[in-house]
């Protein structure tokens, strides 16, 4: 997402919702069960717009790449510095989308709703017409679920199931306690200006990474067999913890390099293609300590902890289980990073 | 020592040095080979002031500790967050050190230069005398030699020598890079202003201490078979690394709990009398959190990591060698903390 943060009077943070949740599906009604208009499935018609550093944002990136939707829908990568008019295009040529023709990602939204601009918030990831530049959705949750589902004409062979109908009711409930106290639990901690607000937060993210810890002790993935959307929104969390949530956000009971089982099983799906290949650090860090002036004002960005941890073996394969079921197969590697920087200012 | 962290126009934080070095020794002859007053050694005439956060006054209570000084030189703790008048008696009754008299360390500095105020540093460890609320000295690398050496008269039986003279040349050469690198580097690396500041510092921290992680791996102390000034020295800083140093510093390639050797080298320290017993993280995390606006704005006091960590089995003792030597004895258990403070405002 990427809104500018801010505590209430309480010296809470609190996290403004998706705005725009137009849903892209194979077989439009023209409207939705919660009255949300419906876009047809399009290869071609849309682009996919994602932050780097952005958890919410990551989590599309992830699925788009395990289901091969790169052909049919492309992909805008934003700088990780947001300026006084939020996302932008800044790492292209120009500073100018290629195919958008747009220098910020409001504009997207001001295609959309001429009133929503900056100040109302402009959020990653978001699904834009490639031909109108309007936005279509920001409405992360389901935009992961829609490309796993709703998608399945343009996915390759062997593309998983990400959100298999009998296990929807327990992957739910799980994504349930991780949304509040995990992905945005980090939030929670790092954005509070009271110490109670603060305390609260880290006391029930540690509570429920403890109970993931220990789901996570007998069995490869949180749910069934096989990766699934609850495995993809708890990684792109766990990914960033010791790079910025740990210090930056004070979430620091522990690293989860100090976590038993949570650790391999983080490194177990960072050696899986699509999501590994997905992250990069230098956007990661760069957008979250140079951004966060309020809790960072020095803008120094952390030189620690080394990436190579990630690498060394997990043995999670002992426990059984497969990443992509017994018809799936892994997406084809990517062989360099997405979107590299240019070295920091020193 | 604890005077307000600035960076120079390059970006860098430069350490004020001690400016009172006169000597407590046991034979003054009026004046010092470097031209420095000397006072006697008399129990009862002066005051250490400490604060329980600052590592460099830490030094000086762990060797008044170890040598049984607590009879002949009274302690004053001071309130681990600063006013504008600096360090503050603010914890005692009134606000007021009941032997000194005075509100403020400040006034000792002014009793000894009327025109040595906050603005010109004022700074713990300090020794004061007491019948007339001067500053005698706030020389901290002199203050704990002389402790060990000069006070032999007042020193408990069975107490060590912290600084022998056949170990001298190479304890000043472990401690001459401890200081640069790992004491003052790591204020270099959170007080830097520019990126390649806290590059460098970052990088001869942690070349120095994977450097004193190797010197440890087969022997129990840095310099020879027992506890030397040098070991603590280095365990000031190391009891420190994670609880701040590592966040708040952005000291954080790796936690001291991800070392080899100097983990369970500083746990072995940490369960030594005169070393965990002089330890309070409460005071620690609150001066550097709540003091340090530039770099902790919110003044949010992290809660971990745990404390509980410091007191897992070391086996350290397998490598040879005493901490207190072949004729020395630890001294007694403190069986409560120094100086507890009020819970945090939340």
């Amino acid at each position: 997402m990427g809104n500018s943060p801010s505590a209430d009077s309480s010296g809470s943070y609190r996290r403004q919702g998706p705005q725009f949740t137009d849903r892209i599906v194979a077989e439009p009604a023209g409207e939705g069960p919660s009255g949300e208009a419906q876009w047809p499935v399009e290869a071609g018609r849309y682009r996919l717009v994602v932050s780097l550093a952005c958890p919410w944002a990551h989590r599309s990136l992830i699925v788009r790449r395990l289901m091969g939707l790169e052909d049919a829908i492309s992909l805008a990568i934003v700088d990780p510095l947001q300026d006084d008019r939020s996302w932008r295009f800044s790492l292209d040529e120009d500073g100018v989308d290629p195919v958008l023709g747009q220098r910020h990602l409001e504009e997207a939204y001001l295609a959309r709703d001429p009133e929503h601009g900056t100040d109302n918030g402009v959020s990653v990831p978001a699904l834009v017409e490639e031909a109108t530049g309007r936005l279509v959705t920001n409405d992360f949750p389901h935009i992961t679920i829609d490309l796993g589902i709703e998608w399945a004409k343009y996915q390759r062979p062997g593309a998983p199931t990400l959100y298999p109908e009998e296990l929807r009711a327990e992957i739910d409930a799980v994504n349930e306690g991780v949304f509040h106290d995990v992905n945005n639990g980090v939030y929670k901690a790092g954005f509070a200006t009271r110490q109670s607000r603060y305390e609260e937060a880290y006391t029930a993210l540690f509570a429920r990474l403890d109970e993931l810890d220990e789901r996570l002790a007998d069995q490869r993935y949180l749910v069934g067999d096989h990766i699934t959307e609850a495995d993809i929104r708890l990684f792109t969390t766990l990914v960033r913890f010791d790079a910025v949530y740990h210090g930056h956000f004070k979430c620091n009971r522990q690293k989860l390099a100090e976590f038993e089982n949570l650790w391999p099983y983080a490194r177990d799906l960072y050696q899986t293609p699509g999501f590994g290949d997905t992250v990069d650090f230098d956007h990661i860090k760069r957008h979250y300590y140079q951004v966060h002036t309020s809790i960072n004002p020095t803008q120094i960005v952390p030189l620690g902890p080394e990436a190579a941890a990630w690498l060394e073996p997990h043995r999670r394969g002992d426990l059984g289980g497969s990443p992509f079921g017994p018809d799936g197969t892994p997406p084809a590697p990517l062989d360099r990073p997405l979107r590299p920087l240019p070295p920091l200012d020193m």
